[in-house]
């Protein structure tokens, strides 16, 4: 149903708008995940999923050895159209793009060094790197980061699905978030958040 | 490599054991997921894999309305090797199997009268009901669970993928208990764990 020449298939109700309110209000401006040569269009849509629901603004993507997946049409993939995603050629514009927000910027990993996710501060401002299926994050960025981590496991397999990881990960970040209060206020400004409403009632 | 005619294809290694020993310490004997209807093969085996790294000892099975699915060979599929299975035919059989072990039983649902997983006591004997994907959790076992639970989401998508759902429930329940002291003593007889650790190295 088309309401008027702006909308693009989706009736602008009262209940829409109000309901895309809540959500923008709710986006976490200073909080990311960086898909770093993640190839598995399943697990790619599967991340940008788990970041709509747990309030993650804008996905950062570093491809440099793998081509992004194509996700398709199906629904699972349609979590793409609410998160934003901001494209990095190098990982020293990636690490500049993460700078300027002032985030401390963590990678997983298994090596000796890396906590468990419970034990970083993830209710300040701060990205995570996920990496690729089978060989993790890459080599270059690990230099970078501020440190790594993992999630705890007491199992026979010694590895999460990257997808699942991701969501453990964001799961805990929103467990701190919710305790500090960070969804109660937007963390935009209001003239932000209502041309934000806008435009998403457009798409 | 066979070392003896007892060994299925696996070294029977000092390393080997001592790492199904750590593993079978581990183990909660007092958290358990139901899979009930759970129809997607790649989902019960996510969910295998999941209790697996969390340490969950055996899941129960509550197939009445959909056929459980042939999980394959992949790699993906081997957790189920190291989580128990337990059958049931019908809810009066689930829910004496769990009482019998003094849980409390919680259902992943989304009515008013849920509470956010973070208020329960996961730490403490729990079972958690996962629903089908389409149908949720069914409708005869909702008013025989102690309380119906959801994960806080923020998003424009309004529901998590099953196994990403467990995966974040388990996640909860292993924060709670890893604080509470659970993974650092055997929650079975040593005699009990010897046993177990032998029948383990001939899998």
């Amino acid at each position: 149903m088309k309401m008027d020449g702006k909308t693009m298939g989706r009736p602008r109700t009262p209940e829409r708008e109000a309901k895309i309110r809540r959500v923008l209000s709710f986006r976490q401006h200073d909080l990311t995940l960086v898909m770093a040569n993640i190839h598995d269009p399943h697990n790619v849509s599967a991340i940008y999923r788990s970041c709509d629901a747990f309030g993650v603004a804008k996905v950062h993507l570093f491809y440099t050895t793998t081509a992004f997946p194509h996700l398709g049409e199906k629904s699972s993939a349609s979590a793409r159209k609410w998160v934003e995603s901001e494209r990095h050629k190098t990982a020293e514009e990636l690490m500049a793009a993460l700078r300027a927000k002032n985030m401390r910027v963590y990678a997983t990993s298994c090596s000796p060094s890396a906590k468990p996710v419970g034990e970083y501060d993830l209710a300040g401002p701060a990205a995570i790197i996920m990496g690729n299926e089978h060989s993790g994050v890459d080599p270059e960025l690990l230099p970078l980061v501020d440190g790594e981590l993992y999630i705890p496991m007491y199992g026979m397999i010694q590895s999460f699905n990257v997808s699942v990881a991701a969501a453990l990960i964001l799961g805990e970040a929103s467990r701190q978030r919710l305790l500090a209060g960070k969804y109660d206020l937007p963390t935009c400004a209001p003239e932000e958040l209502d041309a934000n409403v806008q435009a998403w009632l457009k798409r």
